[in-house]
């Protein structure tokens, strides 16, 4: 691939992709609905291969709900997220074709939404932000006051402003407590919390429940004091949950959005060494591709640099050598990739590969700085590498800008 | 602005940059030659701004000397850095027309440039990783363990290497010690050890002093507890240094490389306001842009989120209301512009200015993330707006991606 498409590269394994996702259909019960979070990796190549497995699919802007309909999706398999949606986003919601429903996080949202003329008959899912807390997840969005969804006490109070919609309907709740959450007790009480709010709201509210989405957030383990999920547990604590809820509410659909624990582990970001120095008595190897496509590896939201797993790919059966820390060509001492990791030699032209970085890869990372665009994506299906991504060029990357005539000094 | 290119947005007052560098070029030494480095604010009309009045470039990558030519720039005026350049860069570095010198980052950098045929009279500067160190910069680069430039310690026995060159001509020293300096007295004491460092460079390997690049790193006060640069002390002690050494050596020319010191005053990042909601007793703004075209505000590197300086344009005279977190649209709660800052009474539709943000914008921010894609850019020169760089468009954002064919389940 590295011959064949140049490096900086991201490569993700679709066939590695494919069994993950089916072992985890196998697993969850079958009445739960697996929805991909194009946020995490929003190639439409990666989001066709979900759809042909039976995923559906969850956007968050017109960009990714135009990659999910050219991905082949099926309306009712898709919905629409996120706290701050323009006016253009929620009448492309409202199009004709539609979508299962327009997540909206907050009562203006929903009352713009039902202003639009043709919003007659769309769907909407309220985002509710819990009063229970999460713990164990990475980034905690509930119990505190938030951007994303309608405060749990808001919404106790507001029968007369859903009753008085008079175009869309209210089909189900929505929360998201958190993500990279790597603990299954935590998976299975916001799992049960999520359901417990949307059963009392709806009691409340006097609203149908056709469709509860219960979040998601499972994590991907990356750095050596994580350990991964454990997706037994978390499994059988979720059907337990639903199963018990479905007891009470039979026919609701019930929804969890998976992102990173879909992709993550099926990408690797491939480098190229250009340089091997020394300074100081330390080895770095400089390669010609860093935190611009990668920028999760620099650690951001920790005190201390942690490394991603990393690992020579010209050299991968040979034992360490030495200790080396492997940057990027940007003029910045952030720009590390891996600090102070061992390895086998490593000499220039040497391919190494960033593992478990299939999700929030270059979509995430500041992939304009110092001009060197974004890297080629290739995805494996059948052994096969299919380039679903081009390297941007230098023209690419000019084209939008415009020079305005300037006198010269 | 806001009315006719859309938001989010980001405006540069050109007129503003302009009296900036002219304050600055007035002050110099004019035997110090300002060049103005791309990686802080890259777009071609900035660049040519710079350009018409006078100013030198630095360039780091492929795409930044195609854009500093299209800028119109003099070869004699352009200087190519960054620790890992690509064999395509290298040979660019030599081609016909050329530029001022090739700032080479490590001896085999320095071998492999001059192995090139195409390397004949290529003038090259050693970048010296020095052992003093700087104190008072944001990210110290001198003193230790660094993939930037040749340890000063490995120089020292270097003329024999410098020697056996048979077509790069070495014609001086360069040594870049941080960035973000507040300090007048850091920046005078770098001034001062990187001209002693190149004097006794120039000594031991037999090199001449034709150009002495001093490096830059003038920071510019972002958050409450900085305070701006005393620039007439930096620059009395700069000239001072730089005088001292000319006596010594006259003719050489010095070389000063400024990037966000030029343009950090000048930009400001306009948002609306989409959403104005209440969270558990906090006010939030959801805004149409956020940390996807502003990563800065975000505050890396820091322990405490600490806020730009933030303002309401549409009430821009009114006195603070109330106290705001403002968000943009992304579906992270990192998504932070400003967190609980005093604005004006913020309404939907209103329109917020972040200043200061000139430099590391969206070239250095996340643009594809949720694919919301790059937001425009406008110079305003003479009063007058100019776009300078267009919004991305949905076409833009999926052009470069490719479906592969897949059976549907």
């Amino acid at each position: 691939m590295a011959e064949r498409h140049g490096t900086p590269l991201y490569v993700y394994d679709g066939d590695h992709l494919r069994r993950r996702y089916e072992q985890l259909r196998a697993a969850l019960d079958p009445r739960i609905d697996i929805f991909y979070s194009l946020k995490a990796n929003p190639n439409v190549s990666v989001c066709a291969l979900f759809r042909s497995l039976g995923a559906g699919l969850e956007v968050s802007s017109l960009a990714e709900l135009v990659t999910a309909r050219r991905a082949g999706v099926d309306p009712d398999d898709l919905i629409f997220l996120g706290p701050g949606k323009s006016g253009e986003e929620l009448l492309a919601c409202c199009a004709e074709g539609g979508m299962h429903a327009v997540v909206v996080e907050s009562l203006a949202e929903l009352a713009a939404l039902d202003a639009l003329p043709e919003a007659a008959g769309t769907r909407a899912i309220l985002r509710v932000n819990p009063t229970f807390e999460s713990h164990g997840s990475r980034l905690s969005m509930g119990g505190k006051p938030r951007q994303f969804g309608i405060d749990e006490e808001i919404l106790h109070g507001a029968k007369a402003a859903i009753s008085a919609l008079s175009r869309v309907r209210i089909i189900g709740v929505h929360a998201y407590l958190g993500t990279r959450i790597l603990d299954a007790a935590t998976v299975v009480h916001n799992t049960t919390g999520v359901l417990r709010v949307a059963a009392t709201l709806a009691g409340e509210l006097g609203i149908p429940l056709q469709t509860v989405d219960i979040g998601g957030g499972w994590g991907v383990p990356y750095f050596d004091n994580e350990s991964d999920l454990d997706v037994a547990a978390t499994v059988d604590g979720v059907n337990r949950a639903v199963s018990e809820f479905l007891d009470r509410y039979p026919g609701t659909r019930i929804v969890t959005e998976l992102g990173r624990y879909l992709v993550g582990w099926s990408g690797t970001y491939v480098l190229r060494a250009r340089y091997v120095k020394q300074s100081r008595g330390e080895w770095f190897v400089v390669a010609d591709g860093g935190t611009n496509h990668h920028m999760a590896a620099v650690g951001i939201g920790s005190f201390v640099k942690r490394n991603f797993p990393i690992g020579s790919l010209t050299r991968a059966d040979a034992p360490p050598a030495d200790v080396y820390t492997v940057t990027g060509p940007l003029c910045t001492p952030n720009d590390v990739i891996a600090k102070r990791v061992p390895l086998p030699e490593v000499r220039p032209g040497d391919l190494l590969g960033v593992s478990r970085s299939g999700a929030y890869g270059p979509s995430a990372s500041p992939v304009l700085f110092l001009s060197h665009g974004h890297p080629a994506e290739v995805l494996v299906l059948d052994g096969v590498g299919h380039l679903v991504r081009s390297r941007d060029t230098v023209d690419d990357l000019l084209r939008p800008q415009h020079l305005i005539p300037l006198a010269t000094f």
